[in-house]
C-alpha cells in the first residue's frame, strides 16, 4: 500500500519558515514512527502570483483536491496589497476551501500553561482554557453572490451577500455537536438573529438539528456580540461554539490573542469524506503571514508543527501520535524555551524558529 | 424662548431604572444650573409591542424626529424571543437610527481608574484606556436589501446583503477625522478588504477622504478580525476606530468588556444638524436590556447618566457641564460605592440603582 499523500502549500511571509521545521517532524515520523508520507510541495497566495499570475492554480487545486491532506503555511503581504481583488494571494486560500468544500474550521483556543501569564488578560481567566471554535468555511459573506463594486449614479456602491441555506448549516452543527460528544458535551451557536434574517435561519436549524440527533449535547444561543464579550470576560465558560464565517473569522482571532499564544494556534478545516473514508482536510496556523518578520529565522513554528498534529489525529486516526507531538511542545515550553513572540515586556533571549523545531524534535 | 426638549424611551428590562436616575439628574440641571429641558416620554421595544403591537408607533418615531436630543434605556428580552422578525423589540431601535439618519455612533472604550482592577485583562493593559469606536449605523448588512428567508427547492435559504455607498462611507469617516483631530489625532480604519469587495470600497473612500480633507490627521487600516486582535492585545495602541456597522457591533462590544466598565460605558449615535443647528441625536448606554436582574433595583444606572453626559455636550454645547457630570461619577466610584456589577469575585457589599443614582446627584 502507498503512502498517505500529503500537500504541503507553504505560502507567503513566515510560512516557508515554519514549515521548514514541520517538514523535519514530518521526516522523523517516516523514520522512527514508520509513518511515512508522501510529500508534495507546490506554491499558494503571493508567491503563486509572483510565479503565474494566479494565487492558485488549476494544477495546483487538483493535486490539492486529489492530497489525502493539504498543510498550508500561510498567504498575504503589502507587497501584494495593490493587486486587483481576484488576483489577491487570499482568493487563493479561498479556494482551496470553496472548492474543497471544508465547511468545517475546527479552531482551538488553547491556554498553554508555560505561558497563561503571557496573555494581556489575566492568569485566572485563561489558564486551563480549552475551548474550539467551530466556524463554518464555504459559505456566507465570503462567498455569496452578488458581490462586487459598481456605480449608481455618480456614486460607487460596494456589496457583499450572506446567504446561508439550511444544509449549510446542518452540516457544520452536527460537526459541533459531535466534536463536543468528544470533549464536556456543550455547544453554544452565536449569530446576529436579533437583526439578521440569516442568523434567524441559522438559529432555527441548528435548534432542529439539536433536538432530532442530538438532544444529549447542552446548547445555548449568543448573540454575536455578546458573544465577543463573553470570550473577553470569562471564555472558560464555553467549551465548543459554532458559528458563521465572518463571526467566526473575528471570534476565533479574538479567542487566540486572548490565550497569549496566538503562534501556537492551529486549525483544521474539514470537508465531506473520501473514497479513502478520510476527511478532505486542510490544516493550517490560525497567524498570517507576518510580513515584518518574514525570512529572518524568528518565528514561531509551533502553531504549524500543531496544524500537523491535528491532521495525524483528524486524517489519518494517530490520536496517540499526535498526543505525542504536543506533549513534545509542551515539553519545549515547559523548560523555558522561547520563540520572540513568546517573550513578555521584561525580554529573555529568543531562540530561532529552527532552533525551535529542533528542540521539538528531540523532545520527541 | 422654549427649553430644548429631550424624548425619553427607556424602553425594556432595566432599561426603566436606570432611566429614572437620569431623570434625577435631567431634574437637577434644571433646578441647579438653570438649564431646563421639556422631558417627554414614551414607549420603544417590547414594552411598545406589548401596548400598540409593534416596537415603535408612528407617533412615537415622529416625536423622536422633532427632539432636539432622544435618551434611549435599552431594548429586548427572552418574552420576544418568538415574534415575528419585524415585530422584535430590536426594530424599533433600528428604525429611529435608519428614520432619524443617525449614521455616526460614537461608543468610547474608556476605563475608569477606580475600575482598572475589575478588568479580566491585567491591569497595565486597561489603565487610562480612553479610546472611541466610531461605528457606522445607518447601513451595511442591518438595513441592505435583499433580506429575508424563502424556500429555493425544499430547503430554506437565509440572505443578508451588506451594501455601503461611497457617501455613506464618506460621511462616517469625516465623523472619526473631526473626532480624532479634538483627540490625539489618530484614525485605524477596520473592514476585510481582503476577502470583501464592500470593504475594498471602505477602504479606498476612507483613504480619498483623509487625503483630500484630513491629510493632517495619521491613518492606518486593519483587517476587522486583527483589530479584534489587537484590541485584545494592545487597546492602548487605538485613539478612534471607524469601522462599519456590523463590525462596530462586535468590536465595539468587546472593548467594552475589556474596560471592565460594561455597566458604565454610554454612546451618542449623530446624524446630520437639524435646523437649529443641532445634530439629530440619540444617546444610549451600550449596554443590553439585561433581563436576568431587571426590575429588582441591582442595575448600574452609570452608563445611562454618562450618555446624557454625553448629550449635554454633543446636542447643547455644554462641555464643562457634561464634564461635571463625568467628575461626579468619577469621584463616587472613586469613594468606592458599587453597584453588583461593579463588585469582583471578592464580592462586597453592592449599593442600589437608586443608591447610585443619589450619590451622584450628591456629588454634582
Ligand atoms: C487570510 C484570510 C482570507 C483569512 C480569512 O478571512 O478567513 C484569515 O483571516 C483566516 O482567518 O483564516
Ligand atoms: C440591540 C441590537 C439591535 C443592537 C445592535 O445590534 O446594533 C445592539 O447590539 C447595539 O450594539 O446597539
Amino acid at each position: 500500500m502507498s503512502n498517505p499523500s500529503l500537500l504541503i502549500l507553504a505560502g507567503d511571509g513566515i510560512g516557508p519558515e515554519v514549515m521548514n521545521e514541520v517538514k523535519k517532524i514530518i521526516g522523523w515520523y517516516g523514520e522512527k514512527r514508520d509513518l511515512a508520507f508522501d510529500v508534495e510541495e507546490d506554491l499558494v497566495g503571493g508567491i503563486a502570483f509572483d510565479t503565474h499570475g494566479t494565487p492558485l492554480t488549476d494544477a495546483t487545486m487538483e493535486k490539492a483536491q486529489n492530497a489525502d491532506a493539504v498543510l498550508l503555511g500561510a498567504v498575504g503581504g503589502p507587497k501584494y496589497d495593490t493587486l486587483d481583488f481576484s488576483q489577491k494571494p487570499e482568493r487563493g486560500l479561498l479556494r482551496l476551501r470553496k472548492e474543497m468544500d471544508l465547511y468545517a474550521n475546527l479552531r482551538p483556543a488553547q491556554c498553554f500553561d508555560a505561558l497563561a501569564d503571557f496573555s494581556s488578560l489575566k492568569r485566572d481567566v485563561v489558564a486551563g482554557l480549552d475551548i474550539v471554535i467551530v466556524r463554518e468555511l464555504t459559505s456566507g459573506v465570503y462567498f455569496g453572490e452578488p458581490r462586487g463594486v459598481h456605480k449608481e449614479g455618480n456614486e460607487r456602491v460596494g456589496i457583499n451577500t450572506q446567504r446561508y441555506t439550511e444544509s449549510e448549516i446542518a452540516r457544520v452543527a452536527r460537526s459541533a455537536f459531535e466534536l463536543a460528544r468528544r470533549r464536556n458535551n456543550k455547544v453554544c451557536s452565536m449569530e446576529k438573529a436579533n437583526v439578521m434574517e440569516s442568523g434567524v435561519l441559522w438559529r432555527d436549524v441548528v435548534t432542529e438539528i439539536h433536538q432530532a440527533e442530538y438532544p444529549d449535547v447542552e446548547l445555548s444561543h449568543m448573540y454575536a456580540d455578546a458573544g465577543a464579550m463573553q470570550l473577553c470576560r470569562w471564555p472558560k465558560q464555553f467549551d465548543v461554539i459554532v458559528t458563521d464565517n465572518l463571526f467566526g473569522d473575528l471570534l476565533s482571532d479574538a479567542a487566540a490573542m486572548l490565550t497569549g499564544s496566538l503562534g501556537m494556534l492551529p486549525s483544521a478545516s474539514l470537508g465531506a469524506p473520501m473514497a479513502n473514508g478520510r476527511p478532505k482536510a486542510l490544516y493550517e496556523p490560525v497567524h498570517g503571514s507576518a510580513p515584518d518578520i518574514a525570512g529572518q529565522g524568528k518565528a514561531n513554528p509551533i502553531a504549524c508543527i500543531l496544524s500537523f498534529a491535528m491532521a495525524l489525529r483528524y486524517s489519518f486516526d494517530q490520536g496517540a501520535e499526535a498526543e505525542r507531538l504536543e506533549k513534545a511542545v509542551e515539553k519545549v515550553l515547559a523548560d523555558g524555551l522561547r520563540t520572540g513572540d513568546l517573550l513578555g515586556p521584561e525580554g529573555g533571549s529568543p531562540i530561532s524558529t529552527a532552533e525551535m523545531g529542533d528542540a521539538i524534535l528531540a523532545a520527541l
